[in-house]
Formats: C-alpha cells, sequence, structure tokens
C-alpha cells in the first residue's frame, strides 16, 4: 500500500523543509505550539521523503515489548464509584476479548483511559511508546478525526480503531447501517408501522457507532413509506435504566410507537421491566429489538430480539493488524475491515413465541392493530 | 512487619549455605531443579539473612514501570470463542475496576492469563518483571497456595491477591461465610425451610470463595434446625443456562426447595427465567437469592435480591497495597484486607413486592406452605 520509508531522517526532513532541526523535531513531539502554517509545510516534507519519526521506525526493529495497548478516547464514563454495581457492557466483553486475542498472540495487553480533552494526551501515547512500553495501540474512540490517532497515524505508529469506522485511520467496525435497516425491515414484516429508535449518549454525546445506527433506521423507515415522529427521537445514557424510563414514556398510551428499537440491549433489557411495570405486553402490544446480542437476552422474559455484534472476530482481527505490522509482517498502512452483524430473533420481535405457561394468558402472535 | 532487607546478597548465602553461588541462583531462578533437601537448606539461609533477590530489590529502587499485572491464573474459560455473545460476569467488572484503581494511582494495568499447569508460569512472571515490564502482580486465583504466588510472596516481589483468602499471601477478599449465613437467616425469617444452595464450578472445579459461601450456609442451615436434603446440593458452571437448568430440575414439583441461593447472579438470573418458563412463582412459590449484586438485578422479573460485592473498595485497596509495596511507603509483607458484603433485599424473596400488573393474578407475599 506505500513504500516502508527507510532512509530520510529528521536532518533531512529539516533541510528540505529548511527549517531548523528543532523545529523538525517541535512538529513531531508538540506540534500544538508550531504555526498551523509552517506545520502543514513541514508536513508536506515529511510525507513526501517518506520520513518515519524514530519512534515508529523503532517498532520496524527487533525490539518488541510484546505488549499492546487498548487505549479508550473520550470522557470518563460518569457513574458513582461508590456504589458501583456489577455490571455488563458492551466495552467490558471487548476489553475482554482483546486480552484473550493479544494472549493468542503472545501479547499483554495494557488497559489505558486517556481523555481526549487533555493536551498531553498525544505526549502520554508516545512515551508509553518511547519507555518502551508497549509496540502498538488498539484505539477505542466516541468520534471520528481524533487529533492524537491522526499524529500517530501520520508517524505510522502501529494503531488500529476498534469498533469506529474513521476513513483516515485503520478500524475494525461492523455494518451498523445495514442491522437498523434489517431491525426496520423484519418489523415492518411483523406489522409493525410506529418503529421508534431510541439512541445512546454518554455526557450528551453519541458515539460515530450509534449515528450510524439512526442513520440505517431513517433511510429504512423512509424506503417503507412510515413516518418517524419526532417525539420518538428519544436517546438513553445506556443504562438499564434508562431503558426503563423512555419505554414507559413513549408507550403510556396505546397511541405510543408498537415497536422500540433500542441502541443497545442494555436499554432495550430494562425496557422490556419498565413496559412490564406498566403492563404493556410485549411482544402482542410493544415489540422489542436490541443491540450486541448479550448471553442474557436468551433469558429475559420476554428473551429479546437483537443484533449481534462479532466482537470475538473484530477482536481477533484487530489483534492481527497490529501484531502483523509490529512484526513487519505488512505494509499495509490503513487496513480497515468492517464485518457483517446478524439479527437474531426471539419472542420480543414475535418470534417463536412459546405457549405461555398455566396460569398465564395467552400470548397472542399476530401483529399489532 | 519484618526488617526491610538491605545488605545480604546472593554470595552471602552462598558462602553461609556451604554451596556454590549458581545453586543459590538455582534455586532462585528454578527451584524445581532442586533436590528437595537442598531447596530447603537453602532457602532457611535466604530466609535466616533476610536475603532479597535482586529481581525484588528491583522494585526498591527508583526504576519504576509504573505498570501493574493483573493476573489471572487457572484453566481458561471454557466457552467458544466463535459463538461468543457478551456477557456480563464478576471478573470482567473486576477487570475494569482495577483499571480504574490503577489509572486513578498513574499506572496503567496490564492483563494476562497464566495456566497454572504450565510449568513455566513461575518463569513467565518473573520475566515480566526482569524485563521491565511490570511492578507488581495482582492475581486472581481459583485455589489457595498457588505455588507460584507463594514462590513470589517468598521473594518478596510485590504482589496481592484478589477475592480469595489465602492465608500465605496478601489479599484483598470478601466475607462470603457470613454472607451465605445472612442470606439463610433472611429466607428463614421469610418463612423458607427447603432451602438450597447451588455451588459454581468451572470445569468442575469450584473456587475458595464458593467453598466459603457453602460453608456459610450449611452451618447456618445446622443452626436453624434446617435440614439439608443431599439432592440439593448441585453446582452449576455459572453460565446463565446452568441456572435455569437446576432451577428447573429441582422446583419441577412442589416437593422441591422453597428457596434457592445461586453462588452468583447469573446462574440465579437464569433460575428466575427457569421456574417463569415452567409456570413456578417466584416468590410467591420459591424464593431466589444471588451473590454480586448486578445491576440487572433491578431490571430482572422479579427483581432479585443478592449480596452485594464491595468490588470498588477491594479494586482500590489491591491497588493501594502493591503501589505502596512499590513505592517504599510500607514494610508490610503480608497486608489482608476483608471487606464485609451486604444483602440487597428485592423482590425475588417477597421483599417489596410491588402489585402485579392488570391482567397477571395476584402476587401472595405469604410465605410458602
Amino acid at each position: 500500500m506505500s513504500d516502508r520509508p527507510k532512509r530520510a531522517t529528521i536532518r533531512d526532513v529539516a533541510v528540505q523543509a529548511g527549517v531548523s532541526f528543532q523545529t523538525v523535531s517541535l512538529v513531531l513531539n508538540h506540534p500544538e505550539k508550531v504555526a498551523e502554517k509552517t506545520l502543514a509545510h513541514i508536513r508536506a516534507v515529511i510525507d513526501a521523503l517518506h520520513f518515519v519519526p524514530s519512534m515508529a521506525a523503532r517498532s520496524m526493529r527487533q525490539i518488541r515489548t510484546k505488549t499492546l495497548a487498548c487505549i479508550s478516547f473520550g470522557a470518563r464514563a460518569t457513574y458513582d464509584n461508590r456504589s458501583f454495581q456489577i455490571q455488563d457492557t458492551y466495552w467490558n466483553n471487548v476489553l475482554q476479548m482483546l486480552g484473550r486475542a493479544s494472549d493468542a498472540q503472545g501479547y499483554a495487553l495494557l488497559q489505558r483511559h486517556q481523555n481526549d480533552q487533555d493536551a498531553n494526551a498525544l505526549a502520554e501515547v508516545r512515551q508509553l511508546f518511547q519507555a518502551g512500553r508497549i509496540d502498538g495501540v488498539i484505539a477505542i474512540v466516541e468520534t471520528v478525526a481524533n487529533p492524537v490517532l491522526l499524529e500517530l497515524q501520520r508517524e505510522h505508529f502501529p494503531l488500529v480503531v476498534f469498533g469506529t469506522r474513521d476513513p483516515a485511520l485503520p478500524y475494525v467496525a461492523q455494518t451498523n447501517a445495514v442491522a437498523s435497516a434489517q431491525v426496520v425491515d423484519h418489523l415492518h414484516a411483523q406489522g409493525c408501522r410506529r418503529i421508534a429508535f431510541i439512541s445512546g449518549e454518554r455526557d450528551g454525546r453519541a458515539n460515530e457507532d450509534v449515528n450510524e445506527r439512526l442513520h440505517g433506521y431513517r433511510t429504512a423507515m423512509q424506503q417503507h413509506g412510515l413516518p418517524v415522529d419526532p417525539a420518538w427521537a428519544l436517546a438513553g445514557d445506556w443504562s438499564l435504566a434508562s431503558g426503563h424510563r423512555i419505554a414507559q414514556q413513549l408507550c403510556g398510551s396505546s397511541a405510543g410507537p408498537d415497536a422500540l428499537i433500542f441502541a443497545s440491549d442494555r436499554m432495550a433489557l430494562g425496557a422490556l421491566k419498565g413496559l412490564h411495570d406498566i403492563g404493556r405486553r410485549v411482544p402482542s402490544e410493544v415489540r422489542v429489538v436490541g443491540f450486541d446480542n448479550m448471553q442474557y437476552d436468551d433469558f429475559s422474559v420476554p428473551p429479546l430480539t437483537s443484533v449481534h455484534s462479532p466482537v470475538y472476530d473484530m477482536a481477533t482481527m484487530a489483534v492481527q493488524i497490529l501484531v502483523d505490522r509490529i512484526e513487519g509482517r505488512t505494509d499495509d498502512l490503513l487496513p480497515q475491515h468492517m464485518f457483517a452483524t446478524s439479527l437474531v430473533l426471539r419472542e420480543s420481535s414475535a418470534v417463536g413465541t412459546r405457549p405461555a405457561p398455566a396460569g398465564a394468558p395467552p400470548s397472542p402472535l399476530p401483529g399489532p392493530e
């Protein structure tokens, strides 16, 4: 994909750009201190000469720390540590899968959080690398065009983004828009016409994944000629409690949606309980679908239809991409891999509904009126 | 707690023991290759001289890698990666909490699995340390007296065991036996007399935590003069599916237990669904209690009574113990901290049962017949 740069030195760049060695060094280590025009000029020279800073060059030598870092960028999750309760989050599982995949390649995985508002973030990641503590980075981000990652990528630093499709960076990601469209198609076929999509936000911000899911939903609704009530455009905070609350808010009357798609299973599972608590029947009155396909989905009442996330395959590929770069088995500086999701049908969307247990009223299968 | 050893060298040990320098080195690095009698003799000299091997001595110098390792010892969890579904496990959460606590102290956390059947396990952990990749170890074990950890402790290696009370090692742990007794007392007060405890095993092995929970249950049952039917002594494999299966197996007839205590919430949540599927009512016919106090417990049908695990406090303390050792703020070689659990009462044990939604039969509150 690119010529592996081998010869240009930082002095070559300085000579070619007509600046001092120190200025090039500043561009490499503290770009925020360099005037924009100078920065652009020197970076153009760096690109033209295929110059690789020593940090990245080091990774092409035989010194391996045999450690990968999984760095999550973004604000800290906001829950209160003191009242911490065990919770099942998608990211806990991603971390576990990345750990296993690293282990299988003989690498340890180091976890780290990096506040992306922090001006030192870039320096801190570099320091991990320069101190010989890591060979490469698996990044978890909330937005595309993370400036720290863009700079590391410029420097040919071994990195891969997990879960977010950033056109400028190497990534492994899943097909979120297609997944949403599949869910809408399925619910439409079940007779649903008033389908709401409940998004997720952390500190008021949706991530790219969720925006893609929302986009796929809107497009599919339009293709089916189904209206989207602006009052349905709600976002939870990924918690069970927010799903519980929003489901009750939307489905308190029979004029509400006849199907709820949640951007995560956690919110959808909270919604099942919320609907149960106000006596709204799932799936006969409201159908519910989530994202992630958590193990628990088979054991909720009723079991939850959900979009399966290929976490294992994605984690395996993310580690493979990094290790191949680190160990010099590929020159591809921009590997980008999409993974297909699949829709796992269960009773919450009226598929495979089992006979109700003795004593409970029968659960009717036809679509909502 | 002990004199910090400062002067003895490996040569002092060799002279005192009347062996060669190489033999002492072998004892330190490959004890499995040394005859038992020689090993005991040289170790006695090491203890008498308060000799600290260079690996541990290194940690008392100013060279810090600012990295802790969380190493889980034991056989690999057996689930199939390819069909991996997002799951909420206690250990995922422990890892997350340890990561946060490390982060708060300016340390990164490296995760690693170590097969404790592996003869190289000791050498591999030492290598992490000697290569300057870690400053200390937080160990997760399934059994006490893990030989690798005992040897590291002998060498004054900075380590702490998370979750298991091993008398010979530093640890943070929770009061499991007391917790079980509280659950039995509570269920007894609710009128239950046929109380079963369902243990958990991985690859046919229960861990120390679970053994303590089981012991606490048996003692409390005896104190209340309640019989324990040998047919109830079952163990799940920690999965939701095993809880589902065992609940149906035990409660298929009215002669079964009137209360089920599960060694984990995951199994208990599976049990709630299992009982739902055969039309057994919780809590009126069978009460159910779990361990861990997962967030989901508030959202199951009915909400699940559970033993709260103080994961945050335990993780914070584990990291504090290590960092204090690494940074030379304590001489305590055997810090051991117990944390109290608490019983969180919810509807599955007939506490705070809300009126049933319209259409469902009323949920009677009195104890089982």
